[in-house]
């Protein structure tokens, strides 16, 4: 007989459940106020998504040919093996826009580049091994003449010494505005397994041949003009192409997926990266030295040095993509629910502080104490035991 | 006395409670209707974890040695330093496996490679300092003879022109799929202070000597062959090496830190990233133009232009790891709370609509007004005042 | 009539809202209870913003000159273009510290370095066109002196083959520990139109000329010194360039946009990203081959191959950002209500079961059921309908 009341509590702790007590009031105003307050919550709460970060690949290839004529180099034509920087077309690459070319150096001693640490007197102003940190090579302890009237510290270094004080204006190679560069982008959500290209489904190969991307007549050719990209980033290409910078490639594939695939698309956008505000600018713009090495007929080891300016293009590919799934729509389904809660609390206490008629209300209330489906509490409360 | 009774409201506002007045109902059928949405709902709402992205740290060695026999180059032995580019083994690495070698090219000028819009009849047809796109110098108002029967315009440029209509068949470099490559993988998760490699614990250095990657015997190698890779990812090696393409070498390393650390481990996965579909193949594969310079016996500039084929390798790490915290938790227990109300309201509803005995289960309820922890209202409501 | 009853229950509907009745229990202790519980949830759930993942976009610029004196290469200077690879100033870097020179290889034949699988006694066992995974070239089938007393299998390859047995100690460019590196950054927020860089407002000109990081005295200097990073990531500088190594520059720059932007400063830290352990340590350090290519006298192909040990500095951006957003303050708002439901449920609990005056407080709930607003339900209940 224990045991049998035992299972019976059992069964009912487990087959039971509990409904609350409800009043339903009528009130107009505050039953609009109640309603208003529920649709603008549910109609904020509507993340109900998973999101994935995108995964992506980028491959580049530049094209564009430009002929320059220097006192040092003589005609030249230059093409994509020389100024693009590394040649791989990865998603980071960097055009030539300028030079400074020192032909002909090897290891040996030369003075200085003259400035306010390097200018001499005599070998006492000069310390043996001292390296200056904007200095060219390893100091000799020599005081030596490096023109008719300045005296420079010797160094052992690449000699003859770069000399960049003169920067070559109008840029030596500013006609790259008039390169193209074609982006392939392939990216990925893992957690969707959904995959998609930039070079999308509708176009072919004839449009592809000679499109150029342009917001409004070709917003999905992959093929961008640099002048172009460097004006939609707010820049001037041939005064940026002066000294160099970085430009910003964003490649934005925010998608919802719960569309078909073919909104997915991506969006593009253009901004400059470094800083050109002149205020606190240690090295404005954006330039490097690389070196060409070769064995002169003498077998010593010669090189040219190139101090490379230019725009170096960052492709940057972000987004989120979003699906339905379950997890997320019952945290916020329940999150939104709990708030419809607070909503009855505000509704009355607007209800007991602000109307006239309290009285009545309260009144009203008894009158229509019913529960949540319409079995009036009252009736319960009188009914004979 | 005012203040006593100010005193008394505000403790029974502070320390006063609210608890709802409550119906148990007792209905077999509604109440296991009820337990099994809670359930459901409570199996669902899972994610308690805070998450963290993961922080990656590549470095990769490519090893092997090809023998080629060419008209071009006569016998050649292919080391890693020359196929492998950039050389430095960072997260993404081309392997060489089709060249097109254009050696002793200097600054000078000749006839366009032949096309449609490079061939001429005379000077007329060529326009001076015009630049092809798809062309590989400035034109120079001549037409010259390429062969005995074609002219066409000449160009400023690196001469002789590189040829790349035919490419090499089969691949100059096609054995390049016995190379083997070691990926090293750091990780961490910052917020968690996690860290770990790819090179397990239990890996010691004489089976590190000897293995490669395979999903069933070795799943934890991380010595993998560029052969092995291109298979799983579908594609066929030798086909792949003529005009190259781009593999993604996929780590995922999502871990629920809840768990000890040794179940953290990298998974692996191997997709090619670039597009073989011929539909809208601009440049299909994947290559890029590099250059060796020279200075020839006369000192002039020379150079060995390399149209580069090859598989590049992108080592894209990914993941997510999760661990309990407190806030997340509430949250989600916060939310499902929520939502089980929604199962008593659902309850309600079965009962009131689908139950024949409905008179009874108003009856039957007004019987059973208790309030949540088994005070009967009823009593309550009786009980003289 | 029909019509306007109908309007009338719609009304109903749209208009009435429901309120829970409710019990009002005077207890100190329980209250205590309740109150406790309930601020312990609203102090943890404050995760009330949207947040976003920072874009970023890195370059550096290292200075510094180093003189060696081998008795390979003499007395020469290694200047910037000469041991920093790529020369680009990407946000990975790599600092040569460590040479092995092979100068004058050429396409021929050599015999292979001796090993256990390399040496041989006649012919026979030499396999032609056999290639070692270890080895340096294809052999040709042949077993030739190596010195006086081995002879090993001959290979066509890259002679003479180097020899990395024996590693420079200290390390040749042991000094690299003085250089310093101009770290450039600029990340943005994309959803919050958020920019920074690291160049702070306050830095001016003649600071960044002298400045050198210090994490107390120079927090917000972006010039670092390699030895101090190394340093800071608890190495020996001095021993890390024997072999090499990979060094995280990590850049945090987790903000609460809610405060003002000047708050939102990156933090630097430092630590090795590979690994020193030596237990199952295969191809410990950092090192990679490339070579610099030459015509010799004879226009035949030459090659100095380095085998370039060195440190990599990986700069890794993290951080995420968050501002106020009403979706997800709404999301935890909803949470931290439902969880305050959960502690009435607990207060109930402690009631009944842990009080010792159970009987008194039935009666006493008796006594003050009343609705939310004060409404006592006994009252309506012995109201006469």
């Amino acid at each position: 007989m224990g045991c049998k009341n035992c299972c019976s509590i059992c069964l009912q702790c487990l087959f039971g459940y509990e409904t609350n007590v409800m009043l339903v009031i009528n009130n107009k105003g505050v039953g609009a106020l109640f309603r208003l307050i529920q649709f603008l919550i549910i109609a904020y709460v509507r993340a109900y998504q998973d999101t994935d970060s995108v995964i992506s690949s980028v491959s580049t290839k530049v094209k564009g040919n430009i002929l320059t004529n220097t006192s040092i180099e003589g005609v030249h034509v230059w093409d994509v093996p020389e100024y693009v920087i590394p040649p791989q077309g990865e998603k980071s690459f960097f055009v030539l826009t300028n030079v400074i070319p020192t032909p002909g150096q090897t290891q040996s001693k030369c003075p200085e580049i003259p400035s306010l640490v390097t200018k001499c007197e005599s070998d006492s102003d000069c310390i043996e091994g001292q390296t200056e940190v904007h200095g060219n090579g390893v100091q000799t302890g020599h005081c030596v003449q490096y023109s008719d009237t300045i005296k420079t510290c010797e160094v052992q270094a690449w000699c003859p010494l770069e000399n960049d004080t003169i920067i070559p204006k109008p840029a030596l190679l500013g006609a790259a505005e008039h390169f193209t560069v074609l982006i392939k982008n392939n990216i990925q959500y893992p957690k969707f397994n959904f995959r998609k290209r930039n070079l999308l489904h509708h176009i072919n190969s004839t449009y592809l041949k000679n499109c150029t991307f342009d917001r409004k007549t070709d917003p999905h050719c992959p093929i961008f003009r640099l002048g172009h990209m460097v004006t939609e980033a707010g820049e001037d290409f041939s005064v940026m192409a002066l000294k160099g910078g970085i430009i910003g490639i964003f490649i934005d594939w925010n998608c919802d997926l719960d569309f078909p695939e073919r909104f997915c698309i991506p969006k593009y956008s253009f901004s400059r990266l470094d800083n050109k505000n002149p205020e606190n600018n240690v090295a404005p713009g954006y330039n490097f030295r690389f070196a060409k090495y070769y064995k002169n007929n003498k077998s010593i080891e010669t090189r040219t040095l190139i101090k490379a300016f230019g725009i170096r293009f960052d492709v940057i590919v972000f987004g989120m993509a979003g699906k339905f799934n379950i997890v997320p729509t019952i945290v916020n389904l329940g999150a939104a629910l709990a708030c419809l809660s607070l909503v009855t609390a505000i509704c009355d206490w607007v209800m007991l502080t602000c109307m006239k008629d309290h009285d009545q209300y309260v009144r009203e209330e008894h009158d229509q104490i019913i529960n949540q489906f319409g079995t009036s509490v009252t009736r319960l409360a009188n009914h004979p035991n």
